[in-house]
């Protein structure tokens, strides 16, 4: 496990780590998240300060990069449909000369254990499955949809000092 | 109750074993639904393995088809308006050339008691009714929406072997 | 306090009685209500036991109205907008010919304490404001949007002998 | 800390304060809010007895003028979009003749640090993140979209003996 003081990009599967694995689907079937604004708030913190930030979801939904560009995240680091996830991840680490041991990933579930192993860091929320606990180097305190993502983001920018919140430059940036 | 090492196929309600029991209403009276991504994994994981899957609601939505189709369960599986669920249940039995006793039934309220005595193995969550519990061979560990049926599909595929994720089977069907 | 034997009817507060006090707010401030099917359940059965069902609600939505009609409450029982409930309630009593002393009413907040105090049982559910728990004869153990109604309905169906399920009656109705 | 009976203004964060933290997300980006009736409830009474009410939000979306709108909450009082909620509270005390020491400030997030220190009297929710509790001077029992908005209004009113409802007037006013 790499040290937290050497993470320097996060990427992060969606449901049930922003989420509590709730989807609400319309009549079209197009799913829709409720996402936790200390979290999103977390995100935009870490852009701020630099680090790099990924998604990588097997959903699909347009509303998937609307939210995350809002905090930051440019389009072309959230995959989208994702289904296998190491190849992804591999592809945001090249874009952006990163080795998977500068990134700490966050899953939940069986796809996200491929990454979990690969990346620097491997952590999930406390309701992650089984199989997830057991492969990740550390489980958050907190649950999905319920602060892990803030949880996370937190820990690697407390140990690098880097966790201060400047009202000023959060609102020349957002 | 039939061996868990011997069902062949899921038969599910919807509210109160996908859900939590809670349906949003909007203005013309249409009801959408939050599902768990947990759990609509774990279907997913039983198409890929062959088990026929079925869905037999009193609800009528177009959001519960198209939800099911994309975890790979046909349409003419998915039986909304249901009214009597034990006919439903014999039809699917039938379409699929199987017996009842191959088929684990999971449902949580008085309408469900029917086909929970007569399926091989009958299944609620932690909340359902208490006529219910009486009525099923397993009550879950786990609450409606909050993972029951991941519970139910785990343990009958665990018991026969077959929950092993592919992560290049999983891009080639879904 | 009436014995539950003798209640001839139910009526209803919405939110915090139906629902967990939640409100979804859409743009133009329309409000949506998620609703727990094990209550509107238990409403169906009432209705289909001949069981008279009144909503009183300060809210105004189309929603409202259109989520009770699919279970058996014609829309003229369906009070909306209310700001003085007593007089929904007189209105309700007068057109079955009812006393307020044959009616459970069921409410969470100050605006139910008239009708709560009126009627020949009052229920609250558990999570209700103190003023309200004090002034109702019944605290449920169940919270708004949890279960409370159909505790409520249960509770007084039971006590007269009606709280049996009838598959092909309920087909025949719903 | 200004001493409860002297409080003549409440002014809220709505994210994690009204809500449990959670937005939903739609396919344009749009992001929609689940309010506790019994919070809003305690808005309208608050707005009776003559107190100002604002808002300072760092969200945009036109539900939110629409949802206090319907409470008594004037237009011009909602401050949307806010990046440094100090200058927006200072605009809400010049604009009503009050002094800082006159309100309440209600925030559970990093951004509410500064109006929180500022104001009166500053409380959060129990959900609170860690800075905002240390930097509070009440700590709510209750948490962000459970109350903790009603827990807050109600402690001043009730000090000022001015928790009294009236259905009449309700009725008048609403």
């Amino acid at each position: 496990m790499t040290d937290l003081k050497n993470i320097k990009a996060f990427v992060f599967d969606i449901d049930g780590v922003f989420t509590n694995s709730g989807i609400l689907c319309d009549l079209d079937g197009e799913l829709f998240r409720t996402y936790n604004v200390k979290d999103t708030f977390a995100i935009r913190m870490a852009v701020m300060q630099g680090y790099k930030v990924g998604i990588i979801t097997g959903g699909v939904s347009a509303s998937i990069p609307a939210r995350f560009r809002s905090c930051g995240v440019p389009l072309d680091d959230v995959y989208l449909g994702s289904r296998a996830k190491v190849e992804e991840l591999e592809n945001f680490c090249n874009k952006h000369s990163l080795s998977p041991e500068d990134v700490m990933f966050i899953g939940d579930d069986l796809p996200d254990i491929g990454p979990l192993m690969e990346c620097g860091i491997g952590l999930c929320p406390a309701d992650a499955v089984e199989e997830v606990k057991e492969a990740s180097d550390i489980v958050s305190e907190k649950n999905g949809g319920c602060g892990c993502v803030r949880n996370a983001v937190e820990m690697v920018m407390r140990a690098q000092g880097k966790w201060n919140f400047d009202a000023q430059a959060y609102k020349a940036r957002f």
